[in-house]
């Protein structure tokens, strides 16, 4: 490397006011990358001395399939590129190589692992190289007696609680399938099991990572709980790939209960079923989840004839419960008096491991049972807004009414328990703007409620303008500065969470 | 104000090689504060036009009892300053009016709410003034069915569940008495509920806070998760004052069990109270509390004569329990016979609601017993460390061989579920240098079992130059970006959590 002023000359950096603690869209210079073909090319030649020519793909498949996904709601422009390579590293030394190369060089970085997210998380907006943590796939530690195992980001959330079953141990956090330890933190997910467990916040005690200019940091060492400095752990949860690169994370593990089951039970109206979940959650039953579904999606279900029983057309709530076998039941005979006392007009409990599976298989086809009955071309978005959990009826209630009055074809499953909820909504590439509209509105009318735009998805660049609407924008400033001080090249998946240039006229809808 | 020009003109920031992610302190230059006699005067007059002169105190005793306590390990030099003034706000708008005054004037601010804490956390180690949000000590808000209250920082934990206790709720953080919920955030502190619901960072769901130069946030609104942007309530948990001054809490409560319980059991050697543990916490028995007292500290408890019952003067588990009736009988039960197993040499339980307080005695009594057996002129010295929970029983051994050896008297309690202990230890002046070695030691033991050197105090300026052991430097380096980013002119709690400036040759003790 030649000495550090050559390091940096010629670098412009983004800066508001030197001594204030934000930093204002308006006081941001936008970043300058160095994406020429011929910079490209040479990097591509370090990225080869790192890791080898054969995890170094330039293939126009991998580059399209690193760019976007199906079921992501991001709709990029024609204009936006995709990677110029995907890396694929197989240990944090080669990420932070990596990450030295296009510190170096300016070239922009997205990282990916799952490629699950649904808005629009790993879009190359600025083009650059994509980072693929697919070969970083390995258990490292498993530490039974201190309930915490080490693991590499593209580990699976699935397959590791496969794993650990063998063990009687169990990691909560229960996202969407297929997704992957590194995006599970990018995005601070959580899933079905969230009211009982918390959300991945909860569950991930230290964090190896690879910041902007290759540095390796280890953010905590592996007791349950510290105080010790800023907790970058936390900074870290949540970023969506902007502050660092998750290379390795221990997580937090819990003893799985002895027994469990599942219990589901109708009601006529979405705002009966919310007094039996207010019944539940106000006198602390320690139920394992509680999720419910709209009239709609059981009609789905029960169309896409995925589940071995007809289930009656009405919104429904999920019950699980964890515990000793006397614990459960306890709770099984609560929770069913309390759903009779709502209104209940149906109760079944599952007395065996099949029935549990049996009636927990419509709330885990939800998904596809939606995607089921597409039509031709159709494409899904799925978006989540959370808001205090008393006013979760009333926000189903109107999504309902304004999807139903906006012609698109809808459907709700909430983790009712949290005052969160999805809405699955079908639509063609003629009613993409109809379908904006009403995300719009979800996401209006949840903030109106004192709400938060994601519960579980985050923002990516979909929700990203909408920050200022739920923090207002001297928090959203504050969040700048940090990106800044992580990235002052602004090199790590640039445009996620913050702007870091003003958009052009016409870019962000209208509040 | 002046226009802008003007109000950053002469600023010296310190600063790092502007595009890393890190800045070293060999990159830092040191704060230019100003606390000339001049300008602290002129600063008064502002403060009064602020919140009256009836709210800003020169009074020696106030500016000495908020620079240092008997309770912490501080101990300043003779040239550390005290405050030139207390001010106390009653409102957000007025903390921010404050610190706009200091920022523009370069006056080094230090935030006071309960003066609980131990590492030093309030020391003023650059003069300046004290923030005392005593007046600030209203609930502002409680929403039962959402299950979360809003609070301003003053209000203490204590207080705060015996009002929530009327509505069956129930907010279980229970660090040391006094402690308030301001300086509970700042430190992330925990307590005896934590192994069953978490620290203080899992029941925080927003903050409002006053940034370096006066900017007022909020970090989120009200619903129970949100994955919108980086996660700026958990960035200022346990930052101890240093990031920003919270004036606005939103805090999650739960509710209160419908029954709870205690039992006491000993055991011959730490070793079988520690399997004991182990038995409970690895079948996951949804204990609400195990605490484990070491011999020295029941002998403590019986000499001090403040309990109604005479103790086995052995290691002894204290275990709470909460649920259901049936629940709780159902984990007394299996606690009991896993008890048996360990080699317990007796298990009391409670029979009623005054038995518990009779049997929870000992443990609540555990500080005050050790100090009453002060020798006169005696101070004492609470430290704690974390460690993953398999390696808490070969860390209290040496511990305690360690400090027998010493010739120091201590006593040991921890939160055993957590990994977490306190060990508290006796000194007058002349053995300081003695009980400085002890802690060294306890550190050093806790670090090398990859554990964190607080659990739950925080670090405050005792600990602070233990981080770069227990995290690396790259870590720190980060941190102290971070304090850059957010306070560029270091006015906020000076020389806490990271330097800012180098050590004096001899100031950092030789790991």
């Amino acid at each position: 490397m030649a000495s550090l002023a050559a390091y940096f000359a010629g670098t412009k950096l983004p800066r508001g006011p030197p001594s204030t603690s934000t930093l204002p869209l308006s006081a941001t210079q936008a970043p300058i990358h160095n994406t020429s073909p011929a910079e490209l090319e040479a990097a591509w030649a370090d990225f080869v001395a790192i890791v080898g020519q054969e995890n170094v793909s330039t293939s126009q498949d991998q580059r399209v399939s690193h760019a976007k996904s199906e079921w992501s709601a991001h709709n990029p422009p024609a204009s936006e590129p995709i990677p110029f390579c995907i890396v694929y590293p197989a240990t944090t030394e080669e990420v932070s190589q990596i990450m030295k190369v296009c510190h170096r060089r300016k070239i922009p970085v997205t990282a990916y692992c799952g490629g699950t997210s649904l808005e629009g998380h790993f879009a190359p907006t600025r083009g650059g190289i994509c980072i693929d943590f697919g070969r970083m796939d390995k258990v490292l530690a498993l530490h039974k007696e201190d309930l915490d195992v080490v693991v590499q980001p593209a580990v699976g959330w699935e397959l590791l609680n496969e794993s650990l079953s063998k063990d009687g141990l169990f990691f909560p956090p229960d996202p969407g399938p297929g997704a992957r330890i590194g995006g599970m933190i990018g995005t601070g997910c959580s899933g079905t099991n969230a009211y009982r467990y918390g959300t991945m916040r909860e569950w991930v005690l230290s964090l190896t990572v690879v910041l902007a200019d290759g540095t390796i940091i280890k953010t905590r060492q592996r007791p349950r709980k510290s105080s010790a400095g800023y907790d970058l752990t936390k900074v870290f949860i949540g970023s969506e790939g902007t502050l660092g690169l998750v290379t390795e994370a221990t997580l937090k593990l819990t003893v799985k209960p002895a027994t469990t089951s599942v219990a589901v039970c109708s009601f006529g109206s979405i705002r009966q079923a919310a007094d039996c979940v207010q019944r539940v959650v106000g006198t602390g039953v320690p139920v394992a989840a509680v999720e419910i579904l709209d009239d709609e999606m059981m009609k789905c279900i029960n169309q896409a004839g995925q589940t071995a029983r007809t289930w009656q057309e009405k919104p429904t709530l999920f019950f699980k419960f964890a515990g000793t076998p006397k614990g459960v039941q306890e709770q099984i005979d609560t929770v069913k008096q309390m759903a009779k006392l709502s209104g209940s007009t149906g109760f079944d409990f599952a007395r065996s491991q099949e029935e549990q599976l049996d009636l927990w298989s419509a709330r885990k086809e939800a998904l596809w049972s939606t995607m089921a009955v597409k039509r031709d071309g159709d494409k899904v978005w799925t978006t989540d807004v959370a808001v205090p959990i008393s006013r979760l009826p009333d926000l189903i209630e109107e999504t309902k009414t304004d999807m139903s009055k906006s012609g698109l074809y809808g459907t709700i499953v909430g983790h009712v328990g949290d005052g969160n909820f999805h809405a699955i909504l079908l639509y063609n590439d003629a009613e993409r703007k109809i379908a904006e509209e009403v995300v719009h509105r979800i996401v209006k009318r949840a903030l109106e409620m004192e709400g938060t735009v994601t519960g579980e998805h985050g923002v990516g660049l979909i929700k990203r303008d909408y920050l200022d609407h739920e923090l207002g924008s001297a928090a959203v400033d504050v969040m700048r500065k940090m990106k800044q001080s992580f990235d002052p090249l602004c090199i790590l998946n640039c445009d996620k969470v913050v702007r870091v240039q003003k958009p052009a006229k016409g870019e962000v809808s209208e509040w």
